[in-house]
């Protein structure tokens, strides 16, 4: 059997067992408007992420709280109906903000930032959580892993400090790709590296 | 029944099931000699820390590695016969430092960085770690637990974002009060408050 042909199968084993890690990193969700504000124009893809269709811009921008600020933070595209900062609780310290930790897209009363690019300023009257652990997952592997759309399930993750997450998010969708997605205050608690994997437990 | 003995009783049955939670900010652990180096005399004890006998000092110390610098970091007394600065991952990327996860104590091999005070500076050839994440136990609560000293053990957080730490070392003896320590990736991993409750798994 060609090399190439294991690796799709081992890939394919792999993926009805384990769930492939990823850390997110402090990041920003802007609406078309901001993007045009911030930076004179809309949003230009510098390299897909894992997720289909979702891009890591190649502009940049400044969040600044009440206590601090952090430059040159990631701003993933496409545009969205509504803006979202999401950092980690220890990101929250720094900036002076304590964020709500919460599912993507829900940000009624978490607080706001100040969002500042080459060309503008915007002020986010809320908008900034820290996102709850999650899991990205197609149909298919949701049917395989036997979990569903907004299950709450315990993710054990292998990792150099190994454990076992509670409150995990599950999310299917067909535009999805399966990941699970921890933030960095997660992924150093577990010391995540590259590649890692979870397993979701019955 | 009194309302103090009702507050011991009860204090008495949590502390045969449950570990009180503690986080660990970085800090920095000195011999004298260092500690003379720095300041110009002995650590003067601010307030008594969990672990009887263990206290914060007055002194505060700048830590710089490759990349950064923290000023203002914590320095915990008494003097001990080798200096060891306690970060988080975090706070390893921070200072341009990888910080191995270490148990107290076992630093050979780990990175240096340079320690400045008001009188002095000490490069540390070794001696950043991520303490590795532990429960400290007094004999007694040990046996009602059924755990040894070096044990691993899994424990379990009652936190806002619970979750199952694995890997947690239990470090017993009569010079402690039953506490676990987490560092702040950790503590913000699983949303922890002042007085939050653990419990050790079979």
């Amino acid at each position: 059997m060609e090399q190439q042909n294991i690796e799709q199968i081992a890939r394919q084993v792999m993926g009805r067992i384990f769930v492939e890690l990823e850390a997110s990193a402090r990041h920003v969700h802007l609406t078309q408007a901001q993007a045009k504000l911030l930076f004179g124009h809309d949003l230009t893809p510098d390299r897909p992420l894992s997720q289909p269709g979702q891009f890591l811009a190649k502009e940049r921008v400044t969040v600044k709280g009440p206590k601090g600020a952090f430059y040159n933070v990631a701003v993933l595209g496409p545009a969205r109906k509504e803006a979202q900062v999401e950092i980690s609780l220890t990101d929250g310290r720094q900036l002076g903000l304590q964020p709500p930790v919460r599912p993507s897209g829900s940000v009624a009363g978490s607080p706001g930032a100040v969002l500042i690019g080459p060309c503008g300023r915007v002020e986010l009257a809320e908008g900034v959580i820290a996102a709850q652990r999650h899991v990205h997952m197609t149909p298919g592997d949701a049917a395989r892993m036997g979990v569903k759309d907004k299950q709450v399930v315990k993710l054990q993750v292998f990792t150099h400090r190994p454990l076992i997450f509670e409150d995990v998010l599950v999310r299917v969708s067909d535009q999805f790709a399966t990941f699970a997605h921890l933030d960095f205050d997660e992924a150093n608690a577990c010391g995540y590296e590259t590649g890692d994997l979870g397993r979701i437990l019955p």
